[in-house]
């Protein structure tokens, strides 16, 4: 692939040149397509941003929202899909980071795309990042180290792992756990919740999980959970048993919706905490707010993206405190599908495959435009 | 009315005297009915224990749950009804408190009794106690300051004003008001109610109440709300406009429950906070969990009475140090229902009139057993 700018920031900055990127969505016969297009460079407009030349981005379940129109980016956000990166700094107007750093980066928009810029806050030079990461092997139904691949290693990291640690710790007004709790994580097997199963066993808690394949569920356990619940052809009900009756959780991380809701008063504990950061199986849901009321209840619903700048520094922050002596000691790992890279000219084969839940961690895409 | 006991705290605790109460519930052809009984007299049992002589207590929507059976007292606390109480101390093994101190108690029971014991923590010794409250005139349509009589006063204050103010200030899980924003009260003119309004106005939130007819609507806007929805007749949806629109409520006190669920996170702002604190019309809800997700909504359910008594010991600590002032200068007024005062041998005809929801303010029990 051929760079089709020169590569000093300075004269990209000077050349206002177009670049290949991702953008948006183009309606086809009513069905949304992603192609490459070009666009204008971005350009670093403020003190404390950054130009990242990215080499990698992930595919969240929230771009195929916001290709169909239904996530809109937040004002002032790019409008080019993609919540994060990995990538090196090409131009700075933080001392903090030089040219040549190699970073990972939570974005608000326009990851899908060979620049980008950042406010330096959601910038993280984690030290060592990754090179390795876990790739499940179906015909083993195990985990094993895949490497050295810094890009497909850390193009996945920043919204899985921040998110999980969000909803779990960072947010008292969320998850808030402590230690020796019980969370149940749906969709396990998803690229959040891989996190967030490794994150919950770091922070001391008993991890319940429901997952749609028994592999995805052997995967969850592999990584930290006590048992898994392969929900496909099974009554709702037989869930409370699973979670070991009534009041039996303190936490839920939630991105179904729907279809759990009716049963998630009963299973959650005084003070239970339901967080709420995904609806996948629609947003109609039946309540009992008796329970609600008289277990102190709490259903709180949340999306990153949408979060001050300030909030947004402050969980980076936080997390890098935590995850990156976890990272440099394989206490915590990327997990990525181990069919899921793709290069983010077939972005549309990627979003169809994390549409098919067929994953078993973060989907990739390599930016080599 | 005769005491039945020695009035000294020693010669009670020796004689171990029975005394008159109303004690939970007797079943009479499948409808609970409450009749005077009496039992064995409470004693002091450990260090920091009050005994009251009770002078005064006040009908909460609980007792008439908890009469049916559907809002079991905590473990430990006595079965006798009656979450409040003002009274006398007649011994005590706190310091801070002498027998002969009138005091005003938020209790988990009990209070339906001529005598009481209650942790010291959870007894309020605010200097100087009013004697006047507010009571609203019917054929004038205004609100009238009454007194002085300390009982009626006093009698209904703890409930109804440490709740108001453990959900809007308090609890930063609850309502966790900022001055400034609007705060929607439904039954505006209950007990607690128009102490939310009072407390809502001090902590210089805009005020937007529901109310039954509209001389309840008056009496709230007489108290410092903007303005007031009479619901009755009314389609459901109008309450978007009459709140503001969509996204026009930042705090909303619910003791109704299920009809107003459907419309409730449309009407919440970014971050809003929908706090339960009853459920009146029923417990079945419909709920949108898009907007939970996507306007990062917290709905959250809560009862005063199961709180542990660190946090109860703490809310009332900061609540005197709010209101004591506030009552000094009649910022802040207890409000009794014109018709709201009853002995409590007549406690049956103050639950029935309670349950018709015909009450502006609250319903007082004199205890002159």
């Amino acid at each position: 692939m051929q760079r089709p700018m020169a590569s000093s920031a300075r004269s990209f900055l000077k050349m206002k040149a177009s670049i290949p990127t991702l953008r948006g969505v183009k309606a086809e016969g009513g069905v949304p397509v992603m192609q490459l297009d070009t666009v204008p460079a971005p350009e670093l407009q403020h003190k404390n941003q950054v130009l990242l030349r990215v080499l990698g981005t992930a595919v969240n379940r929230a771009d195929l929202l916001q290709k169909r129109g239904r996530y809109p980016p937040p004002p002032g956000a790019s409008e080019i899909l993609g919540l994060e990166a990995y990538g090196q700094v090409e131009a700075s107007n933080d001392e903090s980071f030089r040219p040549g750093d190699h970073v990972i980066a939570l974005l608000q928009g326009g990851g899908y795309a060979n620049y980008v810029v950042a406010e330096s806050a959601t910038i993280i030079k984690m030290v060592p990042l990754p090179e390795y990461y876990l790739s499940f092997n179906l015909d083993q139904g195990k985990f094993e180290r895949k490497g050295a691949d810094a890009v497909v290693a850390c193009a996945g990291i920043a919204e899985a792992f921040l998110t999980a640690y969000q909803l779990l710790k960072f947010d008292v007004n969320l998850g808030n756990a402590a230690a020796g709790e019980t969370v149940l994580i749906h969709a396990g097997a998803s690229g959040v919740g891989l996190a967030a199963i490794q994150t919950a066993r770091e922070l001391g808690l008993k991890v319940l999980v429901t997952a749609g394949t028994e592999l995805k569920v052997r995967a969850c356990m592999e990584l930290g959970a006590l048992r898994g619940w392969m929900y496909r052809g099974r009554p709702l009900e037989d869930l409370v048993d699973f979670c070991g009756g009534s009041e039996s959780v303190d936490i839920i991380l939630d991105c179904v919706g729907s279809t759990y809701a009716p049963i998630h008063p009963r299973i959650l504990r005084k003070h239970g905490r339901w967080v709420l950061f995904g609806t996948l199986s629609g947003a109609n849901a039946n309540l009992d707010l008796s329970l609600i009321l008289r277990q102190n209840i709490r259903l709180v619903g949340t999306t990153l993206r949408s979060r001050p700048l300030a909030y947004r520094k402050a969980l980076i922050e936080e997390w890098t405190a935590f995850a990156s002596p976890r990272f440099a000691t394989s206490s915590l790992m990327p997990v990525v599908d181990s069919m899921g890279i793709f290069s983010l000219s077939e972005a549309e084969r990627a979003h169809a495959y994390v549409e098919s839940s067929g994953n078993i961690g973060k989907v990739i895409l390599r930016v080599d435009v």
